[in-house]
């Protein structure tokens, strides 16, 4: 299964007044690495974009695991894989790049559609890259 | 168990490229129905908070269920209720308000703790609200 | 000058680690009462985008002049003009509902521009809506 | 003057259905370049608020001069310097990285207050560090 590892800070935007990550910027974050992945993987989702592939959430999970301040450095493992033909599962782990104290973690449900919305199989191409 | 039905619209901010709301802003949406919740049960969480009780996420789950645009006037329903002794849960239906085709829809699991970060069992005072 | 004014609470994920509303969280404000203003005026923008005029913007200012925590109830007055032969300029000032205690003001100026991204002359029907 | 320059990506997140980054997020972005300048200049901006100075806005200014797209690589330059002895400026230019097309540019004001949220002088260590 591929997967990815990077690792990035936290934003002043992210933070809220308790004093830690506001909890939806965990899916932004978990958007980041599956770009990252994409890109690692030889093909960035961009350019599934310009191939007429989008791949939209139709479900997503995270598990808020500990706190993370502004400017803190995290590291995300992303890793993703086939959900029968038509789906694919990304999971992401976030922890504290030195202590290694989790995060959070989760995962992402995507379905495959062309411009016009329709439901695709998983195109070749993708299948191609190692999913 | 207590809930409440509230309709708001989509900010263009919430949009993105792929033309309808992006998929993190969903739990900030889910925020806004615990707000509209616990102000309508009688207490609003900023009091909660002012009595030292915090209730950060420790899980949260989101389907997508279909397309909002900006300014798409949207309903939601939220309702809540105790999990065990130490827990509250929360969960969310949007749908489009005239035609009542889905949205999304989820929950988030929420622990209490103090100021100092503590685990609390749930307050006398939160139960007595219809919890 | 046409204007409006309106209400809206602070959102939790709109606060940071300083304990008042985000630095750019007052631009998506102002957004809101464009929004707003729009509408009051007799068309609302998405209607604007459905004639293919978009009106992005090509400057913006913001004065910070008081903080404004989670829940706050704020109210904007929100007025807009004309400025030359192809600009529209929307100016926006938050304050505390109750107290009027001034949160942040500012203004956005705005080109129209058609789907192609090529610059258009304020239509007549925009014109007309009384800028 | 002090000034430092850096890549990133636009995230998904950050665009909007207009297909470019949202306007707000240009303001989230000037914010990622203070955080790199004052790294850079040897006092990471967490320091600062752990010797109690806080630095918020009390003005921000930005023009829009092209779009931008998920994935875009963007290069940011910012710069900052003293305005009298209780302002701190900080100037920001985004363009795309390899095609030096303009993105936005921009500037943010600031004060210097402390925990209590009362005024202060530039302390010598803010200015020992080049500003």
């Amino acid at each position: 299964m591929p997967s990815t590892t990077f690792t990035y800070r936290v934003r002043y935007a992210e933070t809220d007044q308790m004093g830690t990550y506001y909890n939806a910027r965990a899916l932004e974050w978990f958007e980041m690495g599956r770009t990252e992945l994409s890109r690692t993987m030889g093909l960035p989702y961009t350019e599934w974009e310009q191939r007429g592939i989008f791949m939209p959430l139709i479900e997503a999970s995270v598990k808020y695991r500990g706190r993370a301040a502004y400017d803190d450095l995290l590291e995300m493992t992303v890793s993703a894989g086939v959900e029968g033909r038509t789906r694919l599962k990304f999971s992401n782990t976030v922890v504290h790049a030195e202590s290694r104290r989790p995060v959070c973690s989760g995962w992402t449900m995507h379905a495959l559609i062309n411009r016009e919305g329709v439901p695709q199989r998983i195109p070749d191409w993708v299948l191609a890259l190692g999913f």
